[in-house]
């Protein structure tokens, strides 16, 4: 019998995928690569365009405990967000540094008090360079929460930055979400991932 | 400018693609499909696993409106239910058969008066022929539902039980759930359903 595991993947477009004209994602692949690894992997995308942490505290439990209460032994929540807070409306951020903070660590403590929890930082936001420099410190205050409530983050906008494929992606497609391409390098690192491989061991 | 189109997917795990090791389901086929015609579909997927049509009346609402409220002009819900209403419990089924045509009159009801509504039938149950039977039923009183509502209907267990990639891919697997092969029959009747072309023409 092959494992059957479910994990609900919280977040924002870049969790939706959008823009990927595979259908995939970075979920849909590393879905797969669990699959290839021998684990039935269920993942239950709640990745919503435009949302902000603010928005998930809204949304995520009931969507959450709609997918995994009562659904078997292995269950996990993944959440990625943190880009549509720095996005800046009036000249302020949708949601402040500190608010995001603050929202990041309820969605995490109310997870991690029932499941495994993983978070991926914000993604580079290649259209608009200070946009981009508030997600990369936001990343970084994500980042010393994780570590401070003993989660595994991985820094996505790092390494992305560095990845052609990311960059050109999203210049070819609507200017911030890459293509299938872009999604596939994010995948790689998600798949290189310790946290994330063992969450999906066979 | 391609056309932005946000569909919710709506429905039970046939609709998450449970199964599929290629983590497309039938809903990423067809989403990868309509970017391949000029379209860019985000796909929000909200199947989830053992849920009814009285598991959909409770989640649907607040789901669907989080993901289309305020997210341009191209939106639509498509719904697949009915297999898990069919499941004996105790010997009845988890929702008899009127009280599914009446959660599905008001899903349908609800969805249709704001944005254009489709639905799918529940496909074929390999593994149980009387569960089998009632899911065939089901799928003739929602047929009929739909045609009183003026809502395009898809027949998938009439096709699909003649079609031996679904029946041998949930027979390799769980014995519910076709693999990849099997989701991938099923994307070709959605793709040929002249609704289905309309809804997501460029």
């Amino acid at each position: 019998m092959i494992r059957d595991l479910r994990i609900c993947f919280v977040g924002d477009s870049f969790v939706a995928g959008a823009g990927d004209e595979t259908a995939l994602g970075w979920v849909g692949r590393v879905t797969a690569a669990a699959w290839q690894r021998g684990v039935a992997l269920t993942a239950y995308n709640l990745g919503v365009r435009r949302d902000t942490s603010a928005d998930l505290r809204r949304r995520a439990e009931p969507e959450v405990l709609a997918r995994l209460l009562g659904a078997g032994d292995a269950k996990a929540v993944v959440f990625g967000f943190g880009a549509n807070d720095c996005t800046l409306e009036d000249d302020m951020p949708r949601v402040p540094p500190e608010a995001s903070v603050e929202n990041a660590v309820a969605l995490l403590a109310w997870a991690a008090a029932r499941w495994p929890v993983l978070m991926l930082g914000p993604p580079p936001l290649a259209h608009d360079a200070a946009h981009d420099a508030r997600a990369a410190a936001l990343s970084s205050r994500f980042a010393a929460v994780c570590e401070g409530m003993d989660i595994p983050f991985l820094d996505t906008h790092g390494p992305l930055s560095g990845i052609a494929a990311w960059r050109n992606g999203a210049l070819r497609g609507d200017g911030v979400h890459p293509d299938g391409a872009g999604y596939a390098a994010l995948a790689a690192l998600v798949e290189q991932w310790p946290a994330w491989r063992n969450l999906t061991r066979p």
